[in-house]
């Protein structure tokens, strides 16, 4: 099909999605929006997300790439999607762009947010869904250090699900922005990176997690980010409190109308 | 069984329940509490709830009574009912009660809020369980005028489902307190009352805003309060924007320690 390049900027919440990817008998985003697109294009369409978000992520901007009929226009579709998809999908825009945009290749940085309730509230049927409740005394000057000492370009091994990439990647990420801050009833951790390996910000979350509640000394963190495996690090973050917030992409993919 | 009279404050995410009471083949809040309580206490428990809230609709402050054998503390089985009841239902509260405690007849008032989005991001999957989304334009003045004339003492035939009261029932409802206030992206509907009928709130909000939306004129507003019978209100707003924040009981009521 020769058609348009459009990004799609998705909101989901991931509650009842098992992730990202298309899967054969599982309910995902991405088969969800493959289905709907085919439906209203009336063959198949491919759709191409920025990253694959696990089970029970949510998402305020994940972005995805598609190739639909020319006669489509960008509020057109967004209208329409959003009529026919299910209500914890929504697309909160769509842009046309380059010939040249790819969702994942051409992503320039990628930011997520982890929220961690503390209150007592935190365990509320309204709050459940998108954080992590966490019972114990946190050290928020811990969390700051650790923040601070992600900043700049690592090599993730320790903080990586050994062998899910490529022998010869070498887990580096660029760490732009890493911080904590406090929300009425809890506290959000804010990072941004050039790319982000699997479950590396659940990774990063559970151990400064121990780190703040006095279960590991901040050193073991630091030793974690200089590690060649992630033989030592702390058990992931639960999917709920993870949000993939934005994507960027270089102004000149975008199309001007 | 003779035990203690407990008071069960309860929130719950509505969107997947068929309501609070009990039905067969279906799920219902008050059956999840029942069963869960009848394992715990390895007899059957008749839960009360102080209202019976429709399918979809939501409670921060739900309020029911239960007999439970006398080894039971409130703290101890708030705890244990938490860590056995499903995600979407949640006990904030256990409170000791006086035996005469009933959580329906003993109740003196109940405040719900209903929950009105008026921006783009209304539609997101982060606000429409918990919304409803209008893409009108509102007059917040006529909102504010239909509030006001609802306060003090009616007969609420004209915003009631007919015969789902006793024919005795002379439908009158005491308002105490009825105000739409901003939030950010919408507005909130706030209204308590000694009692509602059954839809009664849905009722008044979706007439609201069919006058605060130039549907209908604010004279028809004012003879629905008046009338006799329902036949001329609004159809009912959708269950996902309303919540039952609150019930109240006498103190004298409440065991002190």
């Amino acid at each position: 099909m020769s058609g348009r390049a459009f990004q799609l900027v998705l909101q989901y919440d991931g509650t009842d999605f098992s992730g990202w990817q298309v899967q054969p008998e599982t309910r995902t985003v991405q088969g969800v929006l493959e289905s709907v697109l085919a439906r209203l294009c009336g063959a198949p369409v491919r759709v191409t997300g920025a990253g694959r978000t696990d089970a029970g992520v949510h998402a305020r901007g994940q972005a995805a790439g598609v190739e639909v009929p020319s006669h489509w226009t960008p509020e057109r579709l967004r209208h329409v999607l959003n009529a026919q998809l299910p209500d914890d999908v929504y697309v909160a825009a769509v842009h046309a762009m380059q010939p040249e945009f790819h969702a994942r290749f051409s992503a320039t940085s990628r930011r997520y947010s982890y929220s961690v309730g503390l209150d007592e509230a935190a365990r509320s049927p309204f709050r459940r869904r998108w954080e992590w409740p966490v019972s114990k005394p946190v050290d928020s000057d811990a969390l700051a250090w650790c923040a601070a000492s992600l900043l700049g370009e690592h090599r993730f091994f320790g903080f990586a699900v050994r062998g899910t990439a490529p022998v010869e990647d070498d887990h580096r990420c660029e760490i732009r922005l890493a911080r904590w801050r406090a929300v009425p009833g809890g506290l959000v951790f804010d990072v941004e990176a050039n790319r982000f390996l699997h479950h590396m910000v659940r990774f990063l979350v559970g151990t400064m997690l121990d780190v703040a509640t006095d279960q590991r000394p901040r050193e073991e963190f630091s030793a974690l980010l200089a590690a060649e495996t992630n033989d030592e690090v702390s058990p992931p973050a639960p999917a709920c409190g993870l949000c993939l917030e934005q994507v960027t992409y270089p102004a000149a993919l975008y199309l001007t109308a």
